[in-house]
């Protein structure tokens, strides 16, 4: 029997779809500017036994799959590849389980981030990680790149909050991994190894994640700063003090002006940077801890302070923060970056990162997540027009490069995809490397799985 | 050459011991109750290149290698194997180095838990995973068994801190792994799959740690319950509300009286159990926390509560918690247990724990950290009393198979070692397990990392 023929008599009707026009939309992710591929099939499983199924068939007939969640990736890690059978989990967007007195959810691999939290509140309970892509990308794919967001600074990435895995591995068998507990030592950290590995080693069908008490709100701070010197000695002073800001994002001249085009609040335009902090700590904690962050930014120099319990006030700043990508958008193609180095080297990439716009003659944003030294420095391209476009990824390469020569890493969040796999022997050397295609070999012999990514 | 000529002939003088008088004290750990096996040698190298140079001799001549922390595993993780190599990292025991503004640490395996606050605390700074034993316990042994301890309700396991690790592979390859950032999903999470692995898969030469800014003091509170279930509605109440101690800790009614035996503290001996809690939250919140813990004790039903911001009243109290071990190891021989369940389930946890002493005509007490459900049975066996011995161990089973029956974890962060291995397979199931033997193979093809144990 053929492949197509196998498949379709393995799941059930509707599951599997062929027609070119219909399959279209599984073929993109959010990396816009990569030409993706054309999958022979895409399948839309609503179980575990149905996604072991396809599994078995395709590794019978050396398929290749790509494992989908939303569709949300910024690396390349979830586009289509030609010959390929991509399986969306879509449609497995259960909330199977909550256990709200030991904080505890068991959720299918498509539902929305920002859901479990909607989901949960109800309850006073909230699920920590918050990609700025929240409300459209699934906690499949949070798992598969080790997710981060706003609130990492505080509350820690996808990995802290994964208790146990339901994976389907490359020849369909079904395996359970993780511990109830925080505390669990018994065997090796196999939940650890499948998260971030990007759909590489097996298919996560089910996660059971920890959820936190919801904070009582949050005070807010923002602060201008002349120079990005000034700005990365108030992070380091911030970081060094007994404060624990639940929020500290960071946001270069060039994304201030655009927002400021954009949505007209006042922003200082001058300014080399702006900071953005939040304390979500119990009252009056909070209050104090807001308050204490701008004094810190007064003396590391900042030009202007201010400080706010309202939550419309609040509210207006952090749009200003969130609404960078949705206005770059608009403004053309976006080639996202993702690098990371300590704290302390922030003021030095970001002066690297300016450096490589210039010498490229490309315009680059750059805003991020100060509290962790994760930034986002953001190429935008003109449309349509290919020489930008070439210069753009110069410079990426250039910012790639500034991170690894920091001593930082090529991906703090994003993941490494179709596109940062060319960096990756050089920060996690030859022998490392040598040996995580030695556990992929293990784990998918044949290849399947995601191929041609980066393991 | 014979294995120990080339050894020899590997390593600087007085690096490597043959004199069973000598060798003796790297034979057992302090899993008292097993017979550990005589090593054909033990190595104590002073360099990564030494290590590496002597895994190489071993792999050649096939000699199965024993790392080595500071001996104080209770799973027998590090009792000599007859025939094998034993490989004390002991004298690897130096900071490597300390940068105070990212808060990031290095050290070899050999240096001792506490040193590490130690050493950092002039700068603010603190190693948050405390294990009881952090005084005699190196971080070497921390990594491979991912050790907890008393703050970790709060702060989290040894896994939350590493940042980085250089192993030394099977066949004497170095690797370096992890990233400088909490940010980084560059390839597969290899930091995480060495922490916790036991020395198994390979042998921690050096860790980068994270430490966190040292809290300017704590308060503590201490509460009696005439009953297990008022005691497990405390735990819930507390752990439902916005409260976060920083430890939460508690002692059964027998520990309780063993401690009272030794201390004369003036503790109830009448209640069944004792809540310990601190709160290390800035002032003033910390008092009010405290406070707080103490209303929803006498809520749920507590005896007793007190409260206190005194640290020489604080300490008295902890000294109760950190003596129940030490008191008991005056009674007679210990064998200790730890096991872990949803924190809900700590009250039908600790009744079926008496049952199982009941039943085989056992003492034990119990104490551990409530917080995140983690406990530690202890049996007491009179010295020389081969049939309490054998009883002891029959109610260790029972409370293991308990464990596993209400869904936890037959270990919480002790280690499987020597001692828990026949349990493996139920909690983590038979394919999961296949699957890590199938990646033990990968890293360790002829099985020579400390064999026997449960991979």
């Amino acid at each position: 029997m053929s492949f197509l023929a196998e498949l379709g008599a393995a799941l059930p009707d509707g599951t599997v779809l062929t027609d070119p026009d219909v399959t279209d939309r599984f073929r993109m992710d959010r990396t816009t500017w990569l030409t993706p591929g054309c999958p022979v099939a895409v399948a839309l499983p609503t179980t575990t036994a149905e996604v072991a199924a396809a599994v078995k068939v395709a590794a019978t007939h050396r398929v290749p799959i790509v494992p989908r969640g939303a569709g949300s990736s910024l690396c390349g890690g979830s586009q289509a590849i030609d010959g390929a059978l991509t399986l969306s989990l879509e449609r497995m967007d259960r909330i199977v389980d909550l256990d709200t007195a030991d904080e505890l959810v068991v959720v299918e691999p498509g539902v929305m981030n920002a859901d479990i939290t909607r989901a949960t509140s109800e309850h006073g309970l909230f699920y920590p990680p918050d990609p700025a892509s929240r409300d459209f990308c699934s906690i499949g794919g949070n798992v598969a790149t080790n997710a981060g967001g706003l609130c990492c600074v505080k509350y820690g990435v996808t990995r802290d909050y994964v208790q146990r895995l339901e994976v389907v591995l490359a020849d369909g068998t079904v395996i359970e991994t993780g511990h109830d507990t925080v505390k669990g030592v018994a065997g090796l950290d196999m939940t650890g190894l499948f998260v971030g590995s990007e759909g590489t080693l097996g298919i996560v069908t089910r996660a059971m994640l920890r959820l936190r008490r919801r904070p009582s709100g949050a005070a807010t701070m923002v602060a201008f700063f002349p120079t990005l010197t000034a700005a990365g000695r108030a992070v380091a002073s911030i970081a060094g003090s007994e404060l624990t800001p639940s929020l500290m994002e960071i946001m270069d001249r060039a994304t201030v002006n655009v927002v400021e085009d954009a949505l007209g609040m006042g922003l200082d335009r001058e300014a080399a940077s702006l900071l953005l902090l939040q304390s979500d700590a119990p009252e009056p904690l909070r209050g104090t801890e807001v308050a204490r962050a701008a004094e810190l930014c007064s003396s590391a120099g900042a030009s202007y302070t201010a400080a706010t319990e309202d939550p419309d006030e609040a509210e207006a700043l952090m749009q200003a923060r969130r609404m960078a990508g949705p206005v770059l958008e608009q403004l053309g193609e976006l080639i996202w970056d993702d690098v990371g180095v300590r704290r302390s080297r922030i003021p030095a990439l970001l002066g690297r990162i300016e450096e490589a716009g210039e010498r490229h003659g490309a315009q680059v944003q750059t805003f991020g997540h100060a509290g962790d030294g994760n930034m986002h420095p953001t190429l935008l391209v003109p449309r349509d027009d290919p020489d930008a476009r070439r210069r753009a990824l110069l410079a990426f390469d250039d910012i790639v490069e500034a991170a690894l020569d920091l001593g930082g890493t090529i991906t703090g969040e994003h993941g490494v995809g179709s596109i940062k796999a060319p960096f990756l022997e050089r920060e996690v050397g030859r022998a490392n490397l040598a040996l995580q295609r030695r556990i992929k070999r293990t784990l998918d012999p044949d290849g399947l799985l995601n191929p041609g990514r980066w393991l």
